[in-house]
Parts: C-alpha cells; structure tokens; sequence
C-alpha cells in the first residue's frame, strides 16, 4: 500500500477483516523499540516542517481519553526566550536533584559523578518544545468512567505523549521528555492558567542518531529489567507458570 | 522486508540512516487510528495464545520509563472467579456513578438514559484481564528524573498501557480499560501489596469487529473535538497562526 501521511482516521476504516500486514506490524514494533528519549544528538540547525508537528499532534490528539474527554492541549514553543527560562527552571531543579542524590546516596561518590556527567535535556539545542497538559474540567463535571478514579483523566494525556512519541520516531523526530523542571514555573513561564496541570515537557527535532539502546542503559545507569521479573499471573508473586517463556 | 514478530529490540538496531518505509509508517498510523476501546465485540470462545500475550507485554516493556526505572508490573487474569469479584466490583461503582450523574446533571434524563444504554466493560467476556500496576519503590528511592515532580512515575506506567494497546491492535486483539472498579477493592482481590499502585485494568481479546469511531462518539455520547482547539504557540491561548492548517 503506498503512503498517504495525510491520511486521517476515517481513512483507517475498520471491518472484521481488517488486519495488519506483516509490514505494518513491523511498522509499529519498529517505532515501539527503537523510541529513545533524546537529549544529546539533535540537529540544531534543521526545523521541523509544520505538517509534521501536525501529523504527531494529531496522532497524539487519537490516544484513547476517559469518557472520551480529550483532556489534553499541546502548546507548542519556539520562541528563544521563553524556552531559556524553563531552562533555567531545568538548572534549578537539576541543582535540587544533586543535593537529593546526596542525602539518599552519601556514600556512593562514583554514582554522583556519574549522574553529573550524564545530558539530560536538549531544550535549546531541539528544533521546538511542546509542553503537554491536563485540563480536568473538559467535558465535565461529570466525565464517564472518571467516577471512581480521578486520575484516570491524566493517564489519558500520558497516552496521547506515547502516541506523539512514536509517530515522531517513525517520522525521524527525535523526543526527549525533560521532567527535571518545576511546574509552578511551567504555569508561570507559559501563561497556564491554575486549573491546567502540565504533565510533560519535550524537546522535538531531527537527530543525528537513534541510539541503539536508551542512553541510561548506555551509561550503565541501570539495566534493562528481566521481562518475566514484570509478569504474574493471576495474582500478585503468582510467578509465570512453566510453558510461557518470554 | 518479512516478519519475524520474535524480535527483540536488539534486532531494530538504529544508525544515522535508519528509517521508515511508506508502509511501516503506515503500520503506525494504523494502529494509531484504528485501536479502540473494546467493551462489546470480544469473541467469548477464543483464546489469546501465550506468545502473542508476550509479545504485547514485550511492547510495554519497551515504554519510556522516567530514570530507566520500568516501574511496571503485569498481572495477568485468567481465573473466573478472580474476575467476578472484580465485576462485582465494577458493579458496585457502576451504580455509584448513576448517583454522581443524577447529582451532577439532574435535569437530564436523556442522558442519564443514555449514560445506562452503554456497556462499559468486558470483564467476563473477553479472553483474559491485564491489570497493571505502579512500583514507586522499583529502583528507588533516588529515581533520576523523578526529583521535581513524584507522579512521572506514573506516567511511565501510562506511556507502557498505551504501547501494549497499540500493540495489541496490531495483533487484531481488542483492549478494553475498565476504570469504573476500586482500586481498594483491586489491592484485595489480587493480593496486591499497600505499596503498589493499580493504574489500569484491562480486558483482551479476539473481536468480531473493530469499530469505525470510538463506541461513545458513534453513541453521540461526545464530539471528537477539532484538533485546532488544543493546539496554541509559545504561550497558552495564543492561537494557532496563519499558515499551520490542521
């Protein structure tokens, strides 16, 4: 099938014989594990073509919602200044991690300097910011299937990040999420109004490289969980019964 | 290029020049656009085969995690009476709801009626139940990245959801969350430790049909909004300019 990038999601239509190509599964397990979280290899001299950024909001703005609320806004930041004050906020907050790192970890100075010589985020360096948020009052009050948890309506807006994430991987769009940064500050900087709760702040451009592996497993921060360590069966520390090998 | 859906990541090495293919791109926007919340077309009578479960939770495992700390753990449902005390459950909070939408929206039988008229979940029906849960602890207590704002853990958790639904659609298996349940009532029906935080509960399943638009805008239970409406430049309420069509 050739490509349409314009396509929407009308155009998906769905019938009971509508299944995936082998290609198209590689497609979405591609973008699935070769996603990084970027903060050291993008390109800062090359922007990012608007219909792109359309084509990944609108894939984000496709992730499932409770209630079908669609609680999120996605605002998108280009402007020189205003990214160097979350920058600053970045320099605050990672300050504040050191002295954290510290107190939990005072004896392990090797674990210390290892924190400081990782990067950790690319706000200036990337092409554009986009800071993701929450809106709980959307739709409400009364929001289907958001009755019993009230947090549900932000796993909603951490699933339209993921969609956003992948398409931009597959659209060669590196993604770093830079959560060392203070939301007061994000409500300040960005004219958020109270109510609106910022829940991620990415860096997007293209890069030079897609790691071959997340950079923290790279630097031996830590490594990559067992899959089988993850699984249970039936209940909690019911483990995985012979027979079902991951 | 043909598929061997047993790859790890390791096999999706990335260089400079890694990129998609039209169709693999594709394959994403499929999954993108075409996954839905399933409550009503599972097929009772099929089972999930072991290694595709895998290669679900394989995908979730794969989810951006804040500080590599893959805080996740997968409980997987088969036992029917485990999934009776959860619908029970979810019945439980199921007529609750009724009463917040009568507090909430008194004057409007219509959608109340409405509201009653909709099947919310596949607890029984569907193949198996996936409940998966947060570890605050999993790495801890200093997690990078975490420092500034606890609830990134979390997200890590939803960002891994969201994966394992794409995933499964791409394996033309359906997913239903079913968030109208009590996670107090989850803690004890899954034997899950106080410490560990339940995020979604979920159904799977073969289906009959995924339909063409999410169950509650086919219902005109709510509107997709346009997707103009949640983007804004640099600052909040500064409006998409002239030139970036949506």
């Amino acid at each position: 099938m050739m490509s349409d990038h314009n396509k929407h999601d009308d155009d998906y239509f769905c019938s009971p014989s509508y299944s995936f190509s082998d290609t198209e599964k590689d497609g979405l397990y591609k973008a699935i594990f070769s996603r990084r979280d970027v903060r050291s290899h993008f390109l800062t001299d090359k922007a990012l073509p608007d219909d792109i950024v359309f084509r990944i909001l609108n894939a984000a703005h496709h992730a499932p919602s409770v209630g079908f609320s669609q609680p999120w806004n996605f605002i998108i930041i280009k402007d020189k200044s205003i990214r160097r004050q979350v920058k600053e906020s970045f320099l605050r907050e990672y300050r504040r991690s050191i002295s954290l790192l510290e107190d939990y970890d005072n004896k392990n100075k090797q674990r210390k300097e290892k924190y400081m010589s990782l990067k950790l985020e690319g706000i200036m360096e990337s092409a554009l910011n986009i800071c993701v948020t929450y809106d709980h009052t959307r739709f409400g009050p009364f929001v289907l299937g958001r009755t019993s948890i009230a947090e549900t309506g932000v796993y909603s807006v951490c699933c339209a990040i993921q969609n956003l994430w992948l398409a931009a991987r597959a659209e060669g769009i590196g993604v770093g999420w830079v959560s060392i940064v203070s939301n007061e500050d994000l409500h300040k900087i960005l004219a958020i109004p109270a109510h609106i709760r910022p829940i991620a702040y990415l860096c997007l451009g293209y890069v030079n490289e897609f790691s071959d592996k997340p950079d923290l497993e790279n630097a031996g921060w830590l490594p990559r969980l067992e899959i089988g360590k993850v699984i249970c069966y039936d209940q909690w520390n019911n483990n995985v019964p012979i027979g079902f090998t991951p």
